[in-house]
This record gives structure tokens, sequence and C-alpha cells, in this order.
């Protein structure tokens, strides 16, 4: 079976408590104090079936987003819909960049469809040319998947190519996917969101999650937003008719109504991401300039990770990624205290080697 | 899009407390003490990604059914379940009794699936003949629906007759599937449970659910038991690597503790359902002797559903069942004081008509 999330490393949930884990990339504020309270409130409704529409949650979406409902489906994580929207549409060919997140693929794979990958590299810090991209989606390219701020990579393409790749896929065919789940943490989420283009973009499909932006990872609720309300429908039929629990709903919509709560979560994450760079960097490592909630960096020493579980806290290693290799990791952006810890830690077991 | 559960009647989540619902085949002692608390707890837990292989509950599983826990695969809900099934196996023939679950059909068009049909009878009372349903089926069938008790009419299968049926699909290389969601809520699970089967039978899989028994429909959990672990693998890996919440897991891990539920539950159902039938019947009403928490009957006033809706009280009605038409309902078994609520708007509606 699969390990994930903060399982990669093995840790289990009895020992959840004890480790600092930097593997996965969840605000490190907690969930909202009113979607925590929805939440409770749900599992003592929870004897009755979940709302299979998901209605209330989707029409805050609607106002959230300013788009119909029609265009909206909610699912149980972004994962989810990452699977449902491969089953849905079976493309025959798909183009994604390489490193990111590797849930792509396996969905992609899981429905038979050829994988062209586009290598981002390294020596250019991994930073996407829309131009050459767009260029080089083949022919027949059903689906396209951009992952902005891309994970594990950290870095942010900008609305102009964001709509440059849009108009390639149009030319040629295809949908895009753009993975906005890690937008809500960057400092201007309104100035590089595709959101805008869904209205005259049926080809165009956005992925957010709750789990990351509220931290919600243990309740599981994502949701896509689609250029083609007929899409949308289609995406809603694929699996299951419930896949959203019922505190999922109640948490999300109650989320929602918390505006301050994720203006603190960019204001921690930028001043902490800005911190955690330049000590990193002070460290010699080599560090991609992301602007999600977490950071890619390079270690000389790739037992880092190891070293650094001893002290119990948890990186995400970043091996198993096509496109990266050992010596790469990835760690959160966390609270100052937490992040102390985390640096400290790294400051002594590198002097050490 | 789809509607389903309670919602097949549109009742909105605003009106739930309003309407006495009788469409959901669900506990009416509502969920476990213990397991409504760790319910909760895991809430406060939920920023954190649920365990992907649940390992906490599929161990408590294992003992509980006596059998490996590379055997079980736990999933959002058994509807989930059936999905993963279908998707992992593939088959280009299916063999499915009608009337029966819908979800099971839905499942298998969704994958390209010829289904036969196997009719069960209204004068027969549906009850399933195992030597013709062994007899009828296709060569070239690669699975086999079987739901026991079924829904909708309750009906439950002798143990010899299921051996009999995974005999047959044994011989001509179908899986079998047998729902079990509803058999905790019949007088004697473990004398008709196939369970004991699993050990010697690498083409039957056991479906279990949480939702029902345990009045836990709002959070999704369900489960199968599988006689081929290399099987377990593959239905583990088909789709997102974290399906079941954390909320979901801990209070299935905490019901299985409370030992005292199911008794209580088999004992109201039993009492509450023999009193139901009578009651039914006086009415004039075709009632199938079902050994379920609910029951199928036939009622000459096909408008029967819409006129108990206008006294706040919901059935379902069968009409969309393949093999049943219009004047079929459906009635959950409750509560006394909510059955006799039931039975009482009943009485006054048929009266008057």
């Amino acid at each position: 079976m699969r390990d994930h999330g903060g399982e990669w490393a093995g840790i289990l949930p009895g020992q959840r408590t004890e480790l600092l884990d930097f593997s996965a990339n969840i605000s490190p504020q907690g969930m909202p104090a009113g979607a925590l309270d929805a939440a409770v409130k749900a599992i003592c409704e929870a004897d009755r079936y979940p709302d299979p529409q998901c209605r209330a949650l989707r029409r805050k979406l609607s106002h959230v987003h300013d788009i119909a409902e029609e265009k909206i489906v909610c699912g149980n994580g972004a994962a989810d819909l990452i699977w449902r929207i491969c089953r849905c549409l079976q493309p025959a060919k798909a183009f994604v960049p390489v490193p990111t997140f590797t849930e792509y693929e396996a969905a992609l794979d899981a429905v038979g469809c050829g994988i062209t990958r586009f290598p981002l590299q390294a020596d250019e810090e991994f930073c996407l040319n829309a131009e050459a991209f767009a260029r080089s989606i083949p022919e027949g390219t059903g689906l396209v998947f951009l992952c902005n701020p891309n994970n594990p990579t950290g870095r942010l393409l900008a609305l102009d190519d964001g709509r440059r790749i849009l108009n390639a896929c149009r030319e040629c065919g295809a949908v895009l996917v753009v993975d906005e789940c890690f937008l809500d943490f960057t400092q201007r989420p309104d100035a590089h969101t595709l959101a805008g283009e869904l209205e005259c973009a049926p080809n165009l499909i956005i992925l957010k999650a709750f789990t990351k932006t509220y931290a919600m990872a243990g309740l599981r609720l994502g949701y896509v937003l689609c250029g083609d309300a007929h899409l949308a429908e289609r995406l809603s039929c694929e699996g299951q008719p419930w896949p959203v629990s019922h505190p999922a709903q109640a948490a999300g919509a109650a989320a929602l109504d918390d505006a301050g709560y994720p203006v603190r979560l960019r204001s921690l994450i930028e001043a902490e991401r800005d911190r955690m760079h330049k000590a990193l960097a002070a460290l010699n490592l080599c560090v991609i300039p992301g602007e999600a909630n977490f950071l890619l960096f390079r270690c000389a020493d790739i037992s880092l990770g190891e070293k650094l579980r001893e002290k119990g806290i948890v990186l995400r290693g970043c091996a198993d990624f096509p496109g990266l290799g050992e010596g790469w990791f990835r760690t959160a952006v966390r609270t100052p205290a937490e992040n102390d810890r985390l640096l400290a830690a790294m400051g002594e077991v590198l002097d050490r080697g």
C-alpha cells in the first residue's frame, strides 16, 4: 500500500504529537475556530447522509469566486478530484511538468494515459518558461496539468504566462487543469489566479483545497471551478453519490466566513518564509526561491532527513519526485517557534557533519 | 446531478430536523457514544492528513472478523468501495439480481460493463432461488453482486444458498461481491455471513458499512473483506491515497469497542419490524417479509408518499428501482415512538383515501 502525506516517513498516528512535522504543507494556524465548531456540531448530525450535492457549501463558494454554482464540484479532498478529472476525460495523452505533485501522473497512469513530461531545470531554479512549455505541448494532448505555485518547487507562474498556456491548450483542444491549492499562501493570490478566465474558457479547470489553506487535511475537502458547466456535471456524476462527508461540508462553509484567517495566514507565511530562506541559505544550502508555504532545497548531506528524524523532526525527502533525486528536501513553513526548532536542529546536524 | 439517500425526496439539509425520515435505512439508535466522542476528538487533530492505510481501524477489524489485516480495505462509505471494485476488476460482463441496490449497476455502467439481470418475482415475494440464480450466471461473467439481506426487499439468503452461488462463481471464474451492509440488523448475522468462506475463496469480497449499523452515514465509512490479499492490495491502490477521513477512522475504531450496541440494535429492530409488518398488513398493504431494518410494501394508492410528505414524513418511493414500479414503497424501521407516528399517519391517509 502507498504511503503519503506525513505518512511518507512512516509516522504512525500514535507518534504524531511527538514529532514535529515539516513534511506536510498545511496551514500552521490550525483550523479556523468557526470551522472547528461547525465540524463538531456536524458530527452530532452525522447519522444522516451528507448532502450529495454540497448545496450550502457550493452556494458560498459561488459568492466567494463569483461563479455559477453549476460550475463548482466538491470532492473528498483535491486528490479525489484529480482522479475524477482523469477518469471523466480519459485522455489518450497528457502533458505534465516535472518535478510537480506526483498524484497527477498516478491518476493519469490509472486510466492508461500516455504522459509527456516537460522537465524544469534545477540550474534555472525550476522556473517554468511558459513560451517553451506552450510550444512543447504534443499534438493530440487531451489534458495538461499545471500547479501554481508548483509543488514541490514553490515557483509561481505570472498571470500572463498562465494565459499563454491556456491559449495554447485551447488551440490544441486540451483541457488545462491549474492546481491552485497553494495559491492562498502566496502574497497576491488575486493577481495570479486564472479564475478570471473561467467565463470564456470552457477548457479550464481550477483546483482548490480547504485541506491546506484551512488546515483540514484530516477532514478531506477540495473543489474545482470549471469553465464548462457541462463538464462540472459530468465530474459530479463520476463516482459514488456521497463523496464529501457532512463535517467536511459544514467546516468548509464555516471557514469561508472567517475572512481574517487567510489574511493572517499570508502575513505569517511571508515573514517566516523569507526568514527561513535566509537562514537555510546561511547554512550553505541551495534554496529554490519559492513563494508558497514551503521551500525546496538541496543539501550535500543526503542523510539530512534521517538525522533530523532522530531529533523528532520530519522533512519531506524529495528523492522520489521525478526530476529531483537524493539530497533534495522540502520543508513546510510553520510558526516562528516551530521554524526556530527546525533551523536550530539543522544547524546542529550540518555543523556536526 | 444525482439525488440520493434522504435527498431522493429533495430534503434539504435545513429541513432535516423538521421531517421524519423513513427513507434512509440507518440505525435509529444514533452513533455509539464512544464513537461520537472519538469523532469529536479527531476533529481537533484533523489538521494532519488521515492515515492512508487506516492502520488502527484495520487492526481492530482484523480481530473482529478474525481475518488478516492485508485482506481488509477501508473506504469512504461502502459506495466508494463498490466503485473501486468495478474499476479495479473492469469486468466485461456482470450478473445482478433486480430489484437490488442501484449503485451496483451505476458503477458497472461507468466502466462499460454489460449487465445481465436476474429478475426476482413479486409474486414470490422477491425470494431469491439460489439454484436458478447460480444456473443463470452467463458464460464469461466477471463479477456477480448479491445483497444479503437484499435492499430494498429485506429478503435474507440462507448460508447454504450463498455457498452454492459462491461455488458457481468460482466455477465460471467470476468474483462474487456479497453486500452484507444490512446483515448486522438481522437476528443471527453469524448464521448468514459468508465471511467463513473467505479463507478458501479468493473470488469472494464481502462488503460492510459502519454507515448503517452505527448511524454514521454523514461520516462515510465502509470496508471490504477480501478472500484474496492481492486483490485487497489492488483495491487499496485504486484511487486517491487518503479516501477515509480521520474522524471516520477514529469513530469506526471506537464503535467496534461498543459490543452492546449491535445487540441492542438487533433487539430493537426485531421487535419493531414485526410490529410494523403486522400494522402495515392490517392497513391492507402487501408487505414483503423482509428481515432487515426496513420493509418493502405495495400500496394501491401510488400517491401515498406525497400524502405522507405533507404530514412531514418521508418514505422511500421505489418506482425508480428496476424490477419495481409505482406503488412500491420502502420504510425504515425506527424507534417505537417514530414508528407509531408513521403508522398513525398512514392510517389517516389510507382511511381518508
